[in-house]
């Protein structure tokens, strides 16, 4: 098992260490990276003496962080092993970070799903009555319930692309779904092309089944389309978000998707093509044409949670014909299919509740607009740019802070993803930048801003942001 | 991507051949290997050479196979990757499977999972009354639903074993368990004590994350408790399931419990023990106190599938605290957490429908009983060896057909499972075993044995077995 880091990326993911004695802003801020989930449970770190090289430090200085942290019980030496980090076992369950959005004392802003509409009750209804004839078979629906997979067909021809239901895999979410491909088509060393900044779960998810990761520059927008065609012919496969990027917002231009299709195909790079925030269009001004429109050999996942409801556990793949075998023959050693009730809750709502799809479109809009007004209001030095959809805003730090400002508002009760969680390989150029979900209630969402507001306060005044408790990183 | 197969492999899984055209029969046995999933879609084959070298057969021979398997659309010859097999794309969803155990046209007993009982309808519905409160939350629920996860505690408790809620962490199914165990844990090459008889996809989940199998030898049971002490220091990890044993139905004793817990402890064996069949004791004879209660570092697996309802995609693991962080870190990356409903569905039933699980045995153990006299009946130099528990009877045939059978059962409209899936690394051994789940009604079970008569009565007389359609393999 044991995950380990190398000084050199150690030394990148903690950056410039604040003001202060040298020894504990380093104990501090590798603490911060285990309470992150940036460095894993069971991470063995580099040796005092190469940590030191690589930071320019002197050897006490490491000696001494690492004694820290020993002293602290976040890291343990092991014969033979070296030193490894564990996350103190009395707080790790994530269930304390399934908070209830309204509630005012802990606000996690760690995920960007929404609360269910009370709407979907008719759904579940309606899938209840359904019940009875589900039980009389096994259940087990390995590519999806037929009824399911016809109506996502459907949509996709409503939309301009041909789809047969065969090629529909019902999946436990949009990341069961990314799973399912790289587990099915990755290989120790492959190549994948990402975007700079990007969706991590998604991209370790792949890398996890052996792809090394080729990020994109990042820049105004996260496509450069020339330094895809560089890295076309060196990887295997793509991990694209075209629409609403994950966590910027931003839309591929058309010009742009017809460039990557042509590029990638040509090099034959199977590319997985991430659709799940298609659906928030919050300025209405539409979509280009799918990403697969350009690629028919594209991969395309999408899910209902993000749109929806974080409880429905639904998403699918759709892949070209001559990938489903393969697809469904790796499913098959991993689950053996997704939750057959809620495959019938799903094609209710996508046969007969559009409205619902609608309805979440006004209330983010909603729920976006008050955050933007507070953070103008308490934050006016902040960047905070509008993009055209999606759940999130990226907002702009006036300094590279954000590990700290995350370290200071959880202290607030306000539970934040570091900005470097999502800039690949780049860590310090997401030390400037904070993703904040927009999908609590708007009182929420305020109260949010107001806690981030002193937090950015103990940050600029230098205070010492000491990181409290522990936490799986549940980034969605 | 692109698994491969060495010409050695791919020669033992093919064994001897029936008489007949050498190059007809090694054609239709590798066609039979796609057709039961046993060669994947995209598997690269050896040289023509070095396969007729492997099997003794001239080149001419194995030559004349492959232009007949090319001809049939089954193999593909690609610049610079040799030879690829590839499923045919017509008829490869999974649906076909998903036949109703009711329906008399198709029986599939490739999978043991029961359909639902009606009773389940209340559990649905009290858990319909608890969706409000649970649509105000987003849902995501990585480690589980604390109702869920407190009953399930209890159990173990109940069962004397000391059991805290945290410790519990709710996934897809028990091979939703086995998979994320794996995905934590393996790693490239180390090595993993299995039964020499086992459950596929729970085996093929972990190696699908580099663990390399040691199997026990096939004996009287499944665990030879000396070789697993000469193994001990040479593997990583174990999977292990000593309660009704998939497919034998054994029951490891207690004294082998306690010699295994003891020799994999001192070698820090990380073992995987699935339980997901312990509940499905038809004799009454009790079981053996939990394997974990030898080896309080062992992680257990269990589902809700295999005795309620395919369906209803509920499992989960029991670990010791200190895997807990490690668990929950490697699921983010994989999936979100699982379906919110079906997780008060099952607390539901663990609360209040105890009664579910005995119904299910008695209404097993009837099932059973019709199959086993239809056998008697109609096929009476079958040996039908009959568990003390477990959904599955493992026949002994009379001689080494079992691929054959399986192929000749396809066109009696039966699917079936071949034994050399279940016997990992003996794939000869296997040709003498059958798998038959007793999960189908009484009236199917039997038709089922009828139809088994039949296509063994044409595998005696040499009849030639053409595999007909292709499937993605499912056992459950």
């Amino acid at each position: 098992m044991d995950p380990s880091t190398s000084a050199f990326r150690l030394a990148a993911m903690i950056g410039t260490l604040p003001d202060g004695p040298a020894y504990r802003n380093l104990a501090d801020t590798i603490r911060l990276l285990v309470v992150d989930g940036r460095l894993l449970d069971g991470t063995r770190l580099p040796s005092e003496r190469s940590l030191a090289q690589a930071m320019g430090l002197s050897r006490t200085t490491t000696t001494r962080a690492y004694d820290e942290l020993r002293r602290r019980g976040v890291l343990h030496s092991r014969q033979g092993s070296g030193s490894v980090l564990r996350v103190p076992t009395s707080s790790t369950t994530a269930s304390s970070l399934i908070v209830d959005p309204d509630d005012p004392d802990t606000i996690a802003l760690t995920f960007s799903a929404p609360t269910g509409p009370s709407g979907l009750t008719r759904a579940f209804g309606a899938a209840a009555e359904q019940l009875p004839s589900l039980l009389t078979t096994s259940g087990y629906l390995p590519d999806g319930l037929p009824a399911l997979r016809e109506v996502i067909a459907e949509g996709y021809v409503a939309a301009g692309l041909p789809t047969d239901p065969d090629q529909i895999i019902v999946t436990n979410g949009a990341q069961g779904a990314i799973s399912l491909v790289g587990r099915t088509f990755g290989r120790p060393g492959a190549g994948l092309l990402v975007e700079g900044t990007s969706y991590p779960h998604g991209v370790e998810s792949l890398t996890g089944f052996g792809y090394r990761t080729t990020p994109l520059p990042i820049g105004e927008d996260p496509w450069d389309a020339d330094a895809a065609a560089a890295a076309a012919p060196h990887v295997e496969a793509a991990y694209l978000i075209p629409d609403f990027h994950n966590p910027t917002g931003a839309v591929m231009p058309v010009e742009t998707r017809l460039r990557l299709a042509h590029t990638l195909r040509r090099h034959q790079v199977l590319t997985i093509v991430d659709e799940s925030m298609r659906r928030l269009d919050l300025a209405g001004e539409g979509l280009p044409a799918s990403y697969a429109a350009h690629d028919p050999d594209a991969i395309v996942v999408d899910s209902l949670s993000k749109v929806l409801w974080g409880g429905l556990r639904i998403g699918w793949i759709r892949a070209p014909r001559r990938h489903v075998t393969a697809l469904l023959q790796s499913r098959m050693r991993h689950d053996l299919g997704t939750a057959a009730f809620d495959q019938l809750v799903a094609a209710e709502v996508l046969r007969h509740d559009q409205h619902l799809f609608d309805e979440a479109v006004v209330r983010l809009r909603r729920q976006r607009a008050a955050m933007v007004e507070a953070l103008a209001a308490h934050l006016p030095d902040w960047d905070v740019p509008v993009p055209p959809g999606g759940p999130n805003l990226w907002v702009c730090l006036p300094s590279r802070a954000s590990s700290r400002l995350v370290a200071a508002a959880a202290q607030e009760g306000l539970l934040l993803t570091p900005g470097p969680r999502f800039t690949l390989g780049a860590p310090s150029a997401g030390e400037r930048r904070l993703r904040l979900p927009c999908t609590s209630a708007e009182h929420v969402g305020v109260e949010a801003v107001q806690r981030l507001s002193r937090a950015w306060t103990a940050v600029v005044s230098g205070r010492r942001c000491e990181p409290t408790g522990t936490r799986v990183d549940l980034i969605a």
